[in-house]
């Protein structure tokens, strides 16, 4: 599949990113993620959950002062990607790729010492959807290797007491994302719903769940990505910008 | 406090309302629960939980086509008001007020019996909020008489397997809402959040949630209150004119 590799520039501090245009490319969830946790605190420790080829992480770096980044991804040519785009942007220094099945690295990695974690699982559930894309599609988008409550937990066990979890995911499935996160102690602490534009329903939600903390959720103004003319909000322009906050 | 009621006209069917200008007025809340649960069918036993001055169940005989509502109101002064604006609208024959903490319906009513129950129930936690208002006003925002455990396991006993609870509340006790309806097997279905305009965080949340029903939650498109320029949006107008749906 080497051939089918390209180098994209993600037009945000001089990253660029490998990319297989028959694999999985990243979208505005990785983007709007990476933004939705770029409070992350100078000098922390921060985990990645399937991290793919590795925007999520690369995007962090350049938007928080974090310490290290350990990103987890269960297939070996997409870690492998990963690692070169790492090398390519120079962060070999800060950001480390785990080859591995996410349930794991509690066995792995230290337990409790992760000051955020970041993930944007896969959206389905395993039985649902079609099944006719490429394996690497599907592992990526479908629970196949993990399922949702597996993210929670390792994340719970990863965590510093009091560490946050950034997440994406599909609304539909605020239900259970809520009960889980509640369920492993993980209390959800701030939501925000993207929409694609005034008209549409939300098709994402993004939510910090932070480890041991009491109950009060805040939700933030949904999120718009398309004005009314069909250009990109303000505030989407803001985050894919290079003026975007540090 | 006779003296200071009025007559407010609702512009909407020709309904008129009681109310008191030292007491709970209706907010745009009552008025969004009621367009929210305005898919109740025809023919249907409809229960409001925490009636106040009737403007849910008022507005649900017209833009419905329920057969019968019951409005149960603890403060006796409030329910009595309600009943007159019931006479004034003559809709005795269809709309029908218990004087009575909603706790002691089950044993009150038939279990098991209702289509629909709708609820804008107290959105403050007993310790929490100011509580130096008159009392009629602290009964309405605040959960002294009933919690909201307690309007979620009424409305689960009252409604029919598969009937629906329509409520409005507020987003920062989305969490709670969630899993206590989870607990109570009244699964969430549909959610709505309400923001005052887009630049202001949702300060309003309705849920539809039917009882015994298999996970799938549809989040609907934020509302937005009021445009850019400060106008209501069309859709706000669309639900206070006489050309909402009935």
């Amino acid at each position: 599949m080497e051939q089918e590799e390209r180098i994209d520039d993600l037009e945000y501090e001089g990253l660029k990113i490998l990319q297989n245009k028959n694999g999985f490319c990243f979208g505005i969830d990785a983007v709007l993620l990476s933004d939705f946790a770029k409070e992350i605190k100078k000098g922390s420790k921060v985990l990645d959950l399937g991290t793919g080829t590795g925007i999520i992480g690369l995007l962090l770096c350049k938007k928080t002062q974090l310490k290290k980044i350990v990103g987890i991804e269960l297939q070996k040519e997409v870690a492998e990607m990963a690692k070169r785009s790492i090398k390519m942007n120079h962060l070999e220094g800060t950001y480390q790729i785990i080859n591995e099945n996410i349930k794991n690295i509690p066995n792995i990695l230290k337990q409790g010492t992760y000051d955020a974690v970041v993930t944007n699982p896969p959206y389905k559930k395993q039985k649902t959807g079609l099944l006719n894309e490429q394996k690497t599609k599907q592992i990526a988008r479908h629970e196949i290797e993990a399922n949702f409550e597996d993210f929670i937990r390792v994340s719970f066990q990863m965590l510093k007491d009091k560490g946050n979890l950034y997440l994406i995911h599909r609304p539909e499935r605020l239900v259970e994302i809520i009960t889980t996160l509640k369920q492993y102690k993980m209390e959800p602490k701030k939501m925000r719903l993207v929409q694609p534009n005034k008209e549409k329903a939300p098709n994402l939600v993004l939510i910090k769940a932070t480890k041991n903390a009491g109950e009060f959720l805040q939700v933030e103004k949904t999120l718009q990505v398309y004005r009314e003319n069909g250009e990109y909000e303000e505030e989407i322009l803001r985050i894919y910008d290079k003026g975007g906050k540090k």
